[in-house]
């Protein structure tokens, strides 16, 4: 089953403790696709300038990654610099240059069309609409959101909430989004503004999803008490966190990845993909950029997916 | 199996966004006591004044906590008075009155000393190394301290972690200890500097305990790699933190009451005194002061603990 995924392709520049990258092929769009495509097949909609050579959409293609859909344009790419010096867990913006992405007007290749999941990664939300809209028959919608568009966009946003399966964001977002500083009383009131679940992610200290009656349309009523207790999945302690740019991209990309892989969406398929997600976060950050998304294969996933198991399971 | 347990009894007055409650009984040996009473034998080591009457003390020996080593003085009682208005996660200090505290000197009574399980709460390690000398022949010492003991007190500090088979600390403090803000590194540092393992405490997203070789003296050569993975036991995502006081030293009375009540320590009987734990710290924060430890029982306690499983566990 195929993922469309729409959102930023950029080159980034980042420093943290543990060194610095120049320029590496990054962007949500980018660690997304890098980390569902060991899953299920993924096309990208995006934007790049002149500066992104063949040699950087040969990051993607080489996962497999259908670029049909990454237009070039004259202009430069989304540039992004940022700085881990003072606090691992927050950037520091030094520099945005929005270039091309800030004219950017997603175009669907046609042979997108048959893709029966979609991904909204953090865009403007008028886009997100745009082509949540342009593929009405997609099974599972999935998106994010940030600060931004919450705050100053509000209306536009509400209008993509109604339409998701899931909402991926971070906790200061789901606060934020809910105006409720307790977690539990935030989900509930943003399950009410559309989406079907909820999952919010606590960088080094994992992920909860939290559910409502409409999660898993074909549910028992007898299995119903699954949906009144959220979901939490670890994420792995590492003693180095070279960079963390990127984690909760890659996390909505092992998520959804093999939400799509599984076809049926049922509670245990839900929990599983909450780990393929922290699966996925934890290996981006291990090094800079998207490098060791690059190279992994199925079997060390499926290993950190065991040491996953083992951190949390009692038995 | 009995547990020992020295550290403050206190009187708390509390404000949080769910109301205030005045003068309760409080303290990190009544809030460990009360939840480690629902699993073993408790026995409370501490330091009281004129102020603190039958029926305070009734508290404790409702619950069966044995208080002949409650200290009678001449004096009032320690008295704290906090804050969680501006946050929930921190409290604000208003008043700290130590009174006969201040001159605390531990009296184990000679009905004691056949107790197998010691706990030192977070007093003057100075006090907590006297306790644990009185007490030689004690299976298991675990012991809790604050930023205040290892920025001020650190070489004797240093003495007690020597003797400890678990420290049970909060991230902060973790990090703090070690020098290193990364959490797996501050770990290893720690259980070199002498504890057999360490639990760490995150609040709401729960604690993960780390190992060492010299965690789990029995164990067969093939089971050692269960030492090198963590363990992360989640936290219960709440509508409403009524009052976070007490919540970690109700953490180590539901974790060390556990182990006590299991006999031997492995890495299972660890795992589950985690959760146990956890628990624990759920129930204390669900009303003001110990409000809700002092009328648990053991069906409701597993319930949650199945909670805890269901929240966390994939299958």
């Amino acid at each position: 089953m195929s993922i469309v995924v729409v959102g930023s392709v950029a080159f980034d520049t980042v420093e943290t403790p543990s060194g610095r990258v120049e320029r590496c092929v990054a962007g949500a769009a980018t660690y997304f696709s890098l980390a569902a495509s060991y899953f299920t097949q993924v096309r990208v909609i995006g934007v790049v300038g002149e500066d992104f050579l063949p040699e950087h959409e040969a990051i993607l293609t080489r996962r497999g990654v259908d670029t049909r859909g990454l237009d070039h344009v004259s202009g430069k790419s989304f540039f992004w610099q940022g700085s881990y010096m003072k606090n691992l867990n927050e950037a520091q913006t030094l520099a945005t240059e929005l270039n091309v992405f800030q004219s950017f007007t997603p175009k669907i290749p046609a042979e997108y069309r048959d893709s029966e999941y979609l991904f909204l990664a953090n865009i403007d939300p008028v886009l997100q609409e745009e082509v949540r809209r342009s593929m009405p028959d997609v099974r599972m919608v999935c998106g994010d959101t940030m600060n931004y568009w919450i705050t100053g966009h509000r209306e536009n946003l509400e209008r993509v909430l109604k339409g998701l399966d899931a909402l991926l964001i971070n906790d200061g977002e789901a606060k934020l989004l809910a105006g409720d500083g307790n977690l539990m009383r935030a989900a509930a009131k943003i399950l009410e503004m559309g989406p079907k679940s909820l999952v919010v992610k606590h960088g080094e200290y994992g992920a909860t999803a939290f559910f409502s009656e409409r999660s898993f349309p074909g549910l028992a009523k007898s299995d119903a008490h699954v949906l009144t207790v959220p979901f939490r999945a670890p994420a792995l302690p590492l003693s180095e966190v070279v960079d963390p740019t990127g984690a909760g991209d890659s996390f909505a990309g092992g998520f959804f990845g093999y939400l799509a892989s599984q076809g049926e969406l049922t509670p245990a398929v839900f929990k599983r993909a909450m780990f393929y997600g922290g699966v996925m976060g934890s290996f981006t950050v291990e090094r800079f950029g998207t490098e060791r998304l690059q190279q992994l294969d199925r079997d060390e996933i499926e290993k950190r997916f065991a040491l996953f198991r083992q951190l949390s399971h009692l038995d």
